[in-house]
């Protein structure tokens, strides 16, 4: 059925639409860690939502599997093709307009294939904010962004990919478009459809387009680096200032005294503005209106030296300063690099929970594996900790990542035990879908099955994602 | 099939939790509006998820309808049985525990049938805000709320009812029970059921508890009242604010003219702080930091009147005219009651619309029905409009409300053309599901009936409610 697809396709978007030779497709068939390789039958590359609907039409006429790929910077293999030679691979980066924006509404209409470092500037252009920001933005396509339900540092303030939603256009399985781009702040005409689409990793259709609320643009910053005495100091911090700058706190990071360590030791130029001690955070303040924030910063820290939450802390004094204490927190992934080999778990928990996490998963790596360098560092404000755990100074760097799946299966016992979650930010992709049905088998996803059969009955849309490995069979 | 199952569900829940006398039932067979009138085989009042789990495995086993009922207030009687006699009213009123409330998560877990009001007070209690505040908070319950996707004034700040949902416990067609109460502020493991079944009106499952998240209580507020000379202008201040006070600003109220020369005429000690004028909004701000607010209303309202977006304001400078100035707000439903027989329409439209859409509206009406009041007002902040139309001065009643259809009709048509939506808040009921299949109609429809035959597929749960009437055929 699949044999003659791609010249069908290449009938409908043009010759130079459609790749299929080996060196071509190559970048599309690899995820960006390099863990999955895939061979797909042909790479298409639509221009438009109709051509989209074209392609979805004709591969679904022909059985074959489509798999989504926007940036395909995910990290969980959420975007790359099976090694079957039977899966195309639909790359959202033609559609790229911004469609409308509207300062009165405050909302915009962007397409799913421009990336999202491209659609924040439009809105800046327009004096606006766009309210999310993640490490891979510069890659990182609004298509794949909503598909995964992005995260990243400002979700405290403004929440997730999620949250920003006003409205989508879809196109399903059979090639069927979905008009779900309101501009509406109330609706309440039946189900919330967009909310199934987005986070739905392209199981389900195919994003191409979306409208998204904004804020006003940043007009004052403002950043704090304090030494803690424990993870509950640094939760009743954030209590504090929540009280006080619920509205301007956009980013509260945590940083244990060992990951900030290993950035000071590797990282040329870093320095530690505080004391030193055994956990730290980063606060960043942000408002729309001009003027000085860093006076909103010194009673809240002033009180909290006082009560014994905070030991030292700094504010920044100007942007060189400002920019200086977040490149500790953004050196992170760099300096665990360079101290070795490290196993990565992007885990979530109510807030009041992490001092247990923080803890027990220490305490567990440290017993499976002597001498471990356990580097947790994260969202505290979210409850989202990247619990990271480096190699032993000196170890076998391929010994160390042997234990690989013992450590996550310690650290996920952890969070598992304490109502978390296994995957905050980066969703499942094929990388995590063995733990579906243990964390969220039985009622849950049998719901998420129904679903699934339901919107794709014949399953075409992104197979081998989300869904347990056994559900293929 | 029915016949039995009164008795077996009393066997089950014990005989006081099973009405089926007419005296007892009657206060849950008719909807608060009093525009339906059901008659239910029997309504259950189970005091416990496990309970309604049976329940709705005996009704499943059975075939029976099951109608779930909160507070009765939706205004569109989509908690109202049938009058076939073989409808099982699922009353949660017996369902009121607050299961936990975690000051440092800042989230609370409140079973479906505690009163908004209830959960609001407890959440105070603990210092926190449960940030939704509607007309009906004493008589709705969480899971109504829940259901039908509450709005109300907060919305500008915290959003809609399903903006505060972290997790849900949800009973579905055949009894199963998803726990899906988890406090996570982040997690990507799979479709996001929860928004699914918020605002779903009961079709596809009955929620028995949800995971709310809460805010620091609020310490200040302030409020203005502002004169200004078009919609226009209302919009830009309202622009200019969000500059200004975006965190602090709660509610941006839109009252027409002639609403609110309506309440000065028939409400007793309502008094207008301003001058007279053919558009007015009401300002609120709040915030979890004490002292002074009203301060932070001067620059920008001073900038606005410089600006030519307001005519007059009045700040209020103490807890009594702050709540004059509600007062004046609060009072419109029962001032247009008693100026006559009135049209309700619950619309929205893309802010940037509101202008067109209170023009054309008000042409379109004037047009119909020589000396009609169109008395609009609401939720500007939202886009949501209660674009009321009240009878002309001494025409006759009954008369006016046989042109009530027309007249929607003509609003919806504006509204439709706006992008907009004919249901901001409230939700469809039973009311307006003729509506659906033109405004909602193709593709959308199509995917919601998919949905709702994948979770429900006996068609038990609400029928009647949402889906077009033919759909029952």
């Amino acid at each position: 059925m699949t044999a003659g697809l791609p010249s069908r396709l290449a009938a409908c978007l043009g010759a130079g639409a459609v790749l299929t030779e080996a060196a071509d497709v190559a970048r599309y068939a690899e995820d960006w860690r390099g863990l999955y390789h895939g061979r797909p039958l042909a790479v298409v590359r639509p221009s438009s939502t109709a051509e989209v609907a074209e392609c979805l039409r004709l591969c679904a006429e022909a059985g074959a599997a489509v798999v989504p790929q926007g940036g395909n910077t995910s990290l969980v293999g959420g975007a790359t093709p099976s090694d079957d030679g039977r899966t195309v691979v639909l790359s959202l980066e033609r559609l790229r307009q911004v469609r409308d924006l509207d300062p009165i509404d405050m909302t915009m209409t962007v397409e799913a294939g421009m990336t999202l470092a491209s659609a924040q500037a439009a809105a800046e252009a327009a004096g606006l904010l766009l309210p999310l920001s993640i490490a891979s933005e510069g890659s990182a396509q609004i298509g794949g962004v909503l598909a995964t339900n992005a995260g990243g540092n400002n979700t405290l303030r403004f929440g997730n990919a999620r949250d920003l939603v006003l409205g989508l256009e879809v196109v399903l399985a059979d090639g069927a478009v979905w008009d779900g781009l309101r501009h509406l702040h109330k609706d309440n005409t039946g189900y919330c459809l967009r909310q199934l689409f987005v986070g739905s990793e392209g199981t389900l259709g195919i994003i191409t387009a979306a409208v998204l609320r904004l804020q006003p643009g940043i007009r004052a910053r403002a950043a704090a680096f304090c030494a803690v005495p424990s993870s509950e100091a640094a939760l009743a911090l954030l209590g504090r200032l929540r009280q006080w700058n619920a509205a301007e706190l956009h980013a509260f990071e945590y940083m244990s005294g060992l990951s900030v360590a290993l950035v000071l030791h590797h990282i040329a130029g870093t320095r530690l503005p505080v004391a030193a001690a055994d956990h730290y955070v980063l606060i960043a303040l942000a408002t729309s209106v001009a003027g000085d924030l860093d006076s909103a910063l010194e009673e809240p820290l002033a009180e909290a030296m006082e009560a014994g939450e905070v030991i030292d802390a700094a504010i920044a004094r100007n942007e060189a300063q400002r920019r200086a204490f977040w490149q500790i927190r953004e050196e992170h992934a760099e300096a665990q690099k360079r101290a070795g080999a490290s196993v990565k778990n992007d885990v979530s928990v109510p807030l009041s929970r992490v001092p247990d996490l923080l803890r027990q998963a220490e305490a567990a790596c440290a017993a499976a594996v002597s001498g471990i360098r356990v580097a947790p560092f994260g969202h505290l404000g979210d409850g989202n900790i990247h619990l990271n755990l480096v190699q032993p100074v000196g170890a076998d760097a391929a010994a160390f990542l042997a234990q690989s799946e013992a450590l996550m299966d310690l650290v996920n016992g952890v969070v598992l035990r304490l109502g978390g979650s296994f995957s905050a930010e980066h969703g499942v992709g094929r990388l995590k879908t063995d733990l579906m049905e243990s964390w969220r088998g039985g009622v849950e996803l049998g719901l998420m099955r129904a679903i699934k059969a339901s919107l794709d009955p014949r399953g075409t849309l992104n197979p081998g994602v989300i869904f347990p490995p056994s559900d293929a069979l």
